[in-house]
């Protein structure tokens, strides 16, 4: 048995933040909120997907506080809503540049990738970086150990705790 | 009509990578190659999920070039097989803490989260920025221009291409 076997992984950040997330759709929904589209004809229409899939994400990122509903108005139009990210949706940007990152990495066409995230104002290219407090860069997963946080339960208490 | 309907999304590097990892449970077996977790039945043991799925899930990432699949000898026991993380597969890491930041600020216990990112060495924990090429810290998605890059393709001329 690996010793991670030991480890109740029922609060691992990472698990959770796929509970909300962990959906193609749902991350393409965000990648188009990042370009300012908001409205729910040009989400169907850019994304190219199901009516009812897209009202059901767009429910659940607005449940989950990672989009807000507002209402929109076009003058001489009816009133609309659209949907815009709050601060907790502003903060999954660094997910998406990572990911972007990846992707043009390994997977680009040979012309090469379709979107060049640039620094607004300067222009460079931006990425993602890892740096520890300390601001040293960290390159590679051999730079992390994963060790246990404030919230850490071995399996055994997990299980000490359903049975009292 | 929003302007991103006229742009070509089928080369998007965001949507390629969801292609390859766009599913939890392949998220989370990178979670685990990158604790060290990789023998099938370490695997199935720690992520509790069918083995039908584990195995295709493995089958796939090792076909995408992210896990490679290695002899694993113990002396005294038949050899096996195990799934270790490749150079590709490596640098998803950043994709990974990207996220697990987001979900210890969001989505942890009110204890804490389970599992702190430390620098290794050094001990400080880790944490992902984004930053431009002249070195600028970029804090949020305001600081970010999409602009086309050089495999940009409007919508138009996929659909030229399509014609002829």
């Amino acid at each position: 048995m690996h010793e991670r076997a030991t480890h109740d992984t029922s609060n691992c950040s990472i698990a959770r933040s796929l509970e909300v997330l962990g959906e193609r759709w749902t991350f393409l929904i965000l990648r188009e909120a990042y370009y300012g589209v908001t409205r729910f004809s040009d989400l169907e229409q850019v994304l190219g997907c199901a009516r009812n899939l897209l009202a059901s994400r767009l429910q659940m990122l607005v449940r989950e506080g990672i989009l807000t509903r507002e209402p929109y108005h076009v003058p001489g139009e009816r009133a609309r809503s659209h949907y815009v990210l709050t601060e907790k949706g502003q903060q999954l940007i660094p997910a998406l540049v990572a990911l972007m990152e990846w992707g043009d990495r390994y997977l680009a066409d040979p012309a090469g990738p379709a979107v060049r995230a640039q620094h607004h104002g300067c222009g460079h290219r931006v990425r993602v970086e890892m740096r520890c407090d300390a601001g040293h860069r960290v390159h590679d997963a051999h730079g992390i150990d994963l060790e246990p946080g404030p919230g850490f339960r071995p399996v055994s208490e997990q299980i000490d705790s359903v049975a009292t």
